[in-house]
């Protein structure tokens, strides 16, 4: 039988200068819509087949969009287009000497190599936390977190022990930054719109939901207004928020916290914080504080001329006066940087001049539940059922594909109306457990 | 830490009747839709928090349709009812002698029992078949072959080794039934209207789809022209049909048949037959063929006067004069079985005389790939795009929910003028290979 995984690429040579991405993310899916198309020969590497639009994975968590609705293939998004070749495959190193890299299914040589490997969640070091805690930064870390939430209603209907039963209910998300602030609304919606229906044999008004929060506030990346808006509207909806609060520790059902104050939960949701998510092989120079790439105006890496990085993975210090410490790892700047990246890398093909980044800040945005969100515009900042109407409109539109769009938006109008989330299905074999 | 599992199902003594349901499948869900509100106590067990649509498995296998629009779940359906109970668990036995079920989550007393459990993948004792081909029958098996039929394509890429790349582009699908039928047709819609734009780099013109059938026609349980039109669609549509052959042996690369032809493939789809699937515990007089249980005319099982078995798991012989040896394994059978269980329970509290069985034969129908389809209805048969066309819209209303019905509406218009199936995602970590 012969063996499966061949050792080979076979990315063909066309003899034009050959770009490789690494990661379809945001700030990689925007290089290569910028090269199809031109003198070059795009090839992008991810581990998945699909694009994920990251800002949605709370709805797929909690029951409100299914999983589908929120990726996208990329043979689809760049098929009838030439010179494009997509590799399913892990990349694991890069060898800058011989301008060629290492991956899962073979090496490759580039000449232009662009790394958007985005960021991967960071438990600051915290072992027990990283082992017993759910991260939110994959498709498939929202997919295990709707079968956990679930899973644990139905088992706290099985038990007479009521701390083991109120572990079950109850959540502790860490981190107040968007992602923690928008899936404790969302859970929240549960408690109140889906589980006491679903659950009668439960007292669902026991449920209880915590935010913990190391910093004074919430949503640090925005307004002070946002963030108190925001806290009153979580604290509204009962959410309990724990701010100037770190968790030390967390054994799978005890969190303990700095304030000595300890929370009993068997799910916690890890959304404290991320770091770049690298490729081995560049020099250590070249990397600045959490794992990011320092690079360039250019976005190029430190100390090299045709390796570039974009996104949460690169750290662009001392450029922009308004973010002398680097840009938010956020959507927006990865996709600004990977569209001047495909242009620059086309001019350097054409003995031009590059153009410096120069990051457009549209401002910033989270939701808090229906009709609640806050929203940062340079010009204003606004709060409520506009802010809530206006992220709905903008997450709508920056997602890929109309069938995305309609879909989603279908989804969102039956959820507002009918205020039910259609998708609270484990989707696992009874063997797999909450997997 | 207190342990999480606990061994009680916890369900309330109401001193009502308890009728508990083992499978929430088409049979099951009749019976406890008939339940709810009556004098009884409805417990329902299923291994699944929702019910699958399995009709439809294959469309959600060929990246047609998203799982979600097929699944529905339990509590969902059964909210705002009284006296209804849903566990999730597994049932390992059953105890007549003290009327009562062992399940994953612990022991429960019955006073009426009705076993809905369905039915298995039949290997016929092929164990390497077993071991290496992909049976059709749950989500997960579904979901499981999207991830593989699109993970062949991106390992077909990357291979200089032209058996090893047509083994992973062609499909070898065992059994001409519907599910087999309906199955090879979707393929081959992805060979002729997908894969050509998402794999400009494979001659997909290579891809070969096999059915192979042990009987001398497609569609057994049809009728001749529905049979003999099936296999003109499917010849039309580039099908490999080999009739009068089985598959002696395939060790996940070779598929060996009765002819003593090879076909080299590294995919066996196994559709050729199933088993009921019953729960230890009864005695051996009432087993019928193929694991099924003998049941009299009003389901009660051979030996048993408060157990009763409907649809899949269910042989009821020598009543029904069309179908002597028992009803073709499908979900009309079990949903009249379900409903009148149902009323037979509630006439048996009420001391009255249950009614027997008298199957209503509604017909049956394949559907092979846009516009054509077969339909065998009692007064006439016909076949072509007025067949596909009532196809359609039988299964639409036979979806649970009007929120499943409007989006797989629109997933088949959307398909139906695109041209796309839109889901063709590997949703799975990468370490999970397949899986």
């Amino acid at each position: 039988m012969p063996k499966l995984i061949t050792t080979q690429t076979r990315i063909a040579d066309l003899g034009k200068p050959r770009v490789i991405i690494i990661g379809g993310g945001f700030g990689g899916l925007e290089v290569a819509k910028g090269l199809v198309g031109t003198q070059t020969q795009t090839v992008l590497f991810d581990k998945y087949n699909h694009h994920c639009f990251q800002p949605l994975l709370y709805q797929v968590a909690t029951s409100a969009l299914e999983t589908s609705s929120i990726v996208f293939p990329f043979r689809k998004h760049f098929r009838n287009t030439h010179d494009f070749y997509f590799r399913l495959g892990e990349v694991t190193a890069i060898k800058p000497e011989t301008r060629c890299i290492e991956t899962s299914i073979g090496s490759v040589k580039y000449d232009y190599l662009v790394i958007a490997s985005g960021a991967e969640t960071n438990f600051y070091g915290l072992k027990d936390v990283e082992q017993n805690s759910h991260p939110m930064k994959t498709i498939i870390d929202a997919i295990k977190l709707r079968n956990i939430i679930i899973r644990n209603f139905e088992t706290a209907l099985l038990t007479d022990d009521k701390e083991l039963m109120n572990s079950l209910m109850d959540f502790v998300i860490v981190g107040g930054g968007p992602t923690g602030v928008e899936l404790a609304g969302a859970i929240s919606e549960l408690k109140h719109d889906i589980f006491p229906k679903d659950y009668p044999e439960l007292e669902v008004s026991q449920m209880d939901i915590h935010i913990v929060e190391a910093t004074p506030r919430l949503l640090n990346g925005m307004s002070e207004e946002a963030g108190t808006k925001a806290l009153e509207y979580l604290k509204k909806m009962g959410v309990h928020v724990h701010l100037n609060t770190a968790v030390k520790s967390y054994d799978g059902h005890e969190v303990l916290m700095s304030t000595g104050e300890k929370l009993i939960s068997r799910t916690l949701i890890w959304a404290a914080g991320v770091k770049g998510n690298p490729v081995a092989g560049l020099k250590a120079e070249a990397f600045g504080r959490s794992s990011r790439l320092l690079v360039d105006e250019f976005n190029r890496v430190k100390g090299y001329d045709n390796i570039f990085a974009i996104g949460d993975v690169a750290l662009m210090e001392g450029v922009d006066p308004k973010f002398p410490k680097g840009h938010p790892m956020m959507a927006p700047p990865a996709q600004q940087q990977g569209e001047l990246v495909a242009k620059n890398i086309c001019r350097l093909i054409n003995k031009k001049e590059m153009k410096p980044f120069r990051y457009f800040d549209k401002g910033s945005m989270a939701t808090i539940g229906r009709n609640r969100a806050v929203v940062d515009l340079k010009a204003f900042k606004f709060q409520g059922f506009f802010a809530w109407f206006v992220w709905m409109f903008v997450h709508l539109m920056s997602l890929i594909g109309f069938r995305n769009k309609f879909f989603v938006l279908l989804s969102w109008l039956w959820s507002y109306f009918s205020f039910d989330k259609s998708n609270r299905l484990i989707i696992a074999r009874p063997k797999d457990g909450v997997q």
